[in-house]
């Protein structure tokens, strides 16, 4: 059970509720309080200093600390953790107003909208295609000498009803020996999937009733990381869950550099090989966390991008490159397992998602189909931002969908100090809006590195909020802080300087940089108007936003929204599915109908070349900028610029 | 174009036609003229001595023939081929009387049921379940970049009507290269096997128009022998057809031993891979015959007996041997060959006929299949001989059958001179009743070796034609012929010296040998009563008969009937297929329709374990006789002795 704690913060006044253990700072952060802090809570800056008025804090002492300091209650906030109730104070040159306070809503009240087994029991669609049967058989006599295998047959008719199956051959090797181990009374697997135009499908015998022990695996292949979780099919949930690097990153950080990679002699076999290598790997580290083995799984989804598929397939993506940008499959056939190189038992066969288009995957089939956006009357628009940015727009009924060439901006790329979200990422800051001194956050309150896609949504949208730059990007050049300089490439704004950093360097947002964030989000944007437009809609149709990927769960909504990457809509109309590619890979081993839904619904995503549609340019055009041309799509935004910001 | 030459055979004055080239030697055997002969026809014993009175024959003098014999028209039967119309006298030595002579029918009166293409489409049934068909598919564009495999979909469905097709994903590998070899213009195989229950499966694309090569593969696995044979599927020819012996041989002669060498550490994995050595030799071997490549078999198909299916696809045979003699599978799925080491294409999938029980398999299956017995409305037996005998009796409506341990004697096995039906083998006799003196007829002419099974037939019925045993199968104890005398283990018939043989021993036919012969025979037709008795009828109500097996088509079946292996019923009413196993496995490649029905007519045809049936040991015991202890069974052959024999 969490213990909460109140911290209370002087002279604003103002309290939060935390759990026992949590770091000050990051309190803070969450509390929408600023407190000067640039090394990213190391204690190395010594700036992000408070005064301890009551109740107890666990606290290291800063290395330019004095003692006289620590004895009058002075306190490094990155340094110090809740142990009870506790009263701080913010000394008055890390203060600034009130009225400029960040009315930041805390990121829990973004709606997530988790796996849930319960609501797919109620539903009727807790329903695995793969399930367990147990059979009494008659033991054979001389006037009873049938094969084998009918016997089994004639067993699933009395005893289930079941007729006509097929039989994959691999378990004919083993019938006769687990028939008779324990003196025929034997567990059998099926495979109900595609029921509706395909014959269930006999894939195993077990001697004795196994049928408690049923399990699945998910994989979701991401340009960068491959995911797996282990399901357990007999009562729906999710046992395990582990992510490994894609080693296919030594071979092209993008899906366009693995494609010209596999057009290498031998570059096709060796990246469907180190691809397999990877989920050989997770998957032996997700049984054994579990403690099962290989012959526990029964079956293997997965859902990846259009080019992971092919690759992981060991199909040439080469046409996916090239216009008219061709993918060779995307209804994809039950492919064994085994034949791909995949350690797991002979039986296994792997269902992969099917892809809409070149650069519309099965990662986005599975997302829709996972968040259940397929079957909501809700107008919605479902994001998926990462190496690329994928949108989907529309209802049960219909679908629209596009690829944007969004760059990998907010996966750091082309950005001077942008880096993925790894260990000293700046991932937060605050930045007094008098002196521009900032607080920032990174992830595991490391020194700073550099700065990962949500730390560069929340700096700029910082800095827009407290007026330091202007609606085309660039920085005011009136302003008097030491923290906004000319730099190589502009102005740029000074996150940490080299003492503070692991780089001994100064880590900077630059104009430059703001250019490049400014096209990501103006493609994304531009997207959703190009799609709703051409089904004769608008941004305001909108009744329901669902982010999917890692990205979608770190980022801030309101800071997305600020900048102009998300619409400026009601948070309430936003929830988020985390790795949505994972997701509907799940659920599609735990609800057949899903798994025999994925192709209709793959096929009722319109696909739109968002190149080769005319007015997508002029959309792009006016996104860039800050948040955009037309300030009528973002009124609560201007509302809001126009009420912080330099008086 | 043959030419064919008269021969008169005097004092006899019987004339035969026979062909240009033909053996002098054979030809007296043909027309039943009995000369005497001991060496099999390689012009050692020098027996066979004629006087050619006019005519050209072309002869090589024998080694103890002198000049003078030479020059008065002297020359040696089986040293002497027939050129032009001769007229050849037999001298006082070799004469018997005319009326005791054999009036033997030409083998070529018993009616041929070859492989008809052209009755198939006649019935409309020529339909190989594995077709191709061109498609000329549009080249993508920006605004219509569907993916390779559903463009491939959207043709079939607009130019073939070949709506919900399933793909197998190895053709995927290749697609977007062969789609763009020949700009969108292919050939696509489908597989339309249990078109009625499953899909149409699209199993190959090729670049441009091919669809005027296209090939299978038959294939028949005997306990000795593995045929194959290549076919022609665009005009429904048999290109070339070659057998080789079955590797496993080494392991175990019969399918008893090899079972029990499978049950051995790695035993079944051996002798998985030797049979499959063996096919994938005759295979290539057909390949090169006929200049294809393994890229142009679409499909195999395979009929073999039940032991030799399980060991083929790797199935432990175990329970075969043991009662209650239970086979592991008798309906086979299909089973893409490569996983089975067939060196195909990876496409290429192997359809098995069904088995019916532990020792009714596939290859009795295919006969009953391919010789048209399962739509006959006759009341038919249908009779494989071979290492065993298998026995089917039905029509369209209803079949019963059942395998008889006959035992391996009519292939040579428990008879002391018996070996298979190569090279030196005695295969024909005619005897002398007055002096015993036979006249041999061996496999390729050479000197005697031993005894083939038709020979074993033909020289027991002599035997008793000419009244030199009795109906116990006892040699008659007051014969005066230094040809019968006491051996080792009771009277024997010498057939050849030592001096004549390859062995350098006699070779002689005793009552042991003659025991053994009944055994085998009486199990034959033991089995044909119990299974007509089971479903009430009697072998007179027979309207034909069907012989299967390479010994089917060399019987002399007057011979087969006199000894009681087969029904004494009019000639007229028996047919033979050869390789009944291998025809059905044809025709199930040229014929979607048998290739469905295969499945039902294997469990159309119930099977009886005769050794469990109270009532065959009964008809055992009352068939080891000569021909039968019940004479009205065999009235043609009675009246036939009796007109024969010793006065």
């Amino acid at each position: 059970m969490l213990v909460k704690k109140t911290v209370r913060f002087l002279p604003y006044d103002i309290a939060i509720e935390v759990e026992e253990g949590a770091n000050l700072l990051a309190t803070a952060m969450e509390a929408g309080v600023h407190i000067n802090a640039s090394c990213g809570g190391e204690g190395v800056c010594g700036k992000c200093k408070i005064i301890l008025e009551s109740g107890e804090l666990e606290s290291k002492r800063g290395a330019s600390q004095s003692t006289e300091e620590w004895n009058l209650g002075f306190r490094l906030a990155c340094q110090s953790q809740v142990r009870s109730d506790v009263v701080v104070r913010i000394p008055p040159e890390s203060l600034f107003e009130k009225r400029l306070m960040r009315q930041k809503p805390p990121a829990a009240k973004l709606r997530p909208m988790p796996f849930d087994v319960a609501e797919l029991q109620e539903t009727g669609r807790y329903d695995p295609a793969f399930q367990k049967k147990f059979l009494t058989l008659p033991a054979p006599t001389l006037s009873d000498n049938m094969c084998d295998l009918r016997r089994l047959r004639e067993g699933l008719k009395k005893q289930y009803r079941l007729d006509n199956i097929t039989v994959d051959f691999a378990l004919t090797r083993t019938l006769a020996q687990a028939l008779r181990e324990k003196n025929f009374e034997v567990t059998v697997t099926l495979d109900f999937a595609q029921r509706r135009s395909r014959k269930p499908r006999l894939v195993r015998v077990e001697a004795g009733d196994t049928t408690g022990h049923h399990y699945a695996i998910a994989i979701d292949i991401g340009t960068t990381t491959v995911w797996g979780q282990v399901l357990d099919l007999v009562n729906g949930t999710i046992l395990e869950a582990l992510g490994e690097y894609n080693a296919q990153i030594s071979y092209g950080e993008d899906v366009i550099s693995r494609i010209i990679y596999a057009s290498k002699p031998e570059g096709l076999k060796r990246l469907q090989e180190v691809v397999v290598a990877t989920i050989n790997s997770v998957i032996q580290a997700l049984l054994k966390k579990c403690q099962l083995t290989t012959g526990d799984i029964s079956h293997l989804t997965l859902a990846a991008n259009t080019t992971m598929t092919h690759l992981f397939l060991g199909v040439d993506p080469k046409y996916i490159r090239l216009a008219p940008y061709v993918p060779t499959l995307c209804a994809i056939p039950p492919v064994r397992a085994r034949d791909l190189g995949l350690a797991v038992a002979d039986h296994v066969f792997i269902y992969c998602l099917s892809n809409v288009s070149s650069y519309v995957g099965g990662d986005i089939v599975s997302g829709v189909l996972g968040s259940g956006m397929y079957q909501e009357n809700k107008l919605t628009l479902y994001i998926d931002i990462g190496t690329n940015g994928e949108i989907v727009v529309g209802n049960k009924d219909w679908m629209v969908c596009a690829a944007c060439s969004a760059g990998p901006a907010f996966e750091g790329g082309g950005i001077r100090f942008g880096m993925r979200a790894t260990r000293g990422a700046i991932e937060d800051i605050s930045i007094n809006p008098e002196t521009g001194e900032p607080m920032l956050m990174t992830i595991g309150m490391a020194k700073p590195k550099g700065i990962c896609g949500s730390g560069l949504i929340n700096i700029l949208a910082a800095l827009m909020e407290i007026g330091f730059i202007d609606p085309k990007g660039k920085f005011r050049d009136d302003l008097d802080t030491p923290h906004i300089r000319q730099g190589e490439s502009g102005r740029e704004y000074v996150l940490a300087t080299a003492p503070n950093t692991q780089i001994n360097q100064d880590i900077v947002l630059s104009e430059v940089d703001i250019d490049n964030l400014m096209r990501a989000k103006g493609a994304m944007y531009a997207g959703y108007i190009t799609l709703l437009e051409s089904v004769g809609l608008s941004i305001l149709d909108l009744e329901q936003i669902i982010l999917a990927g890692a990205f979608g769960s770190f980022i801030n909504i309101e800071n997305a929204i600020t900048i102009g990457l998300m619409p400026d809509l009601p948070l309430d109309k936003f929830t988020y599915v985390g790795n949505g590619s994972l997701l509907g890979a799940t659920m599609v081993a735990f609800s057949r109908e899903m798994l025999e839904e994925e192709r209709r619904v793959a096929q009722m995503m319109t696909n739109f070349e968002l190149s080769e549609t005319p007015s997508f340019m002029d959309h792009y055009m006016a996104a860039l900028f800050l948040p955009h041309t037309k300030k009528e799509y973002f009124p609560n935004v201007m509302a809001r610029l126009a009420g912080f910001g330099k008086k």
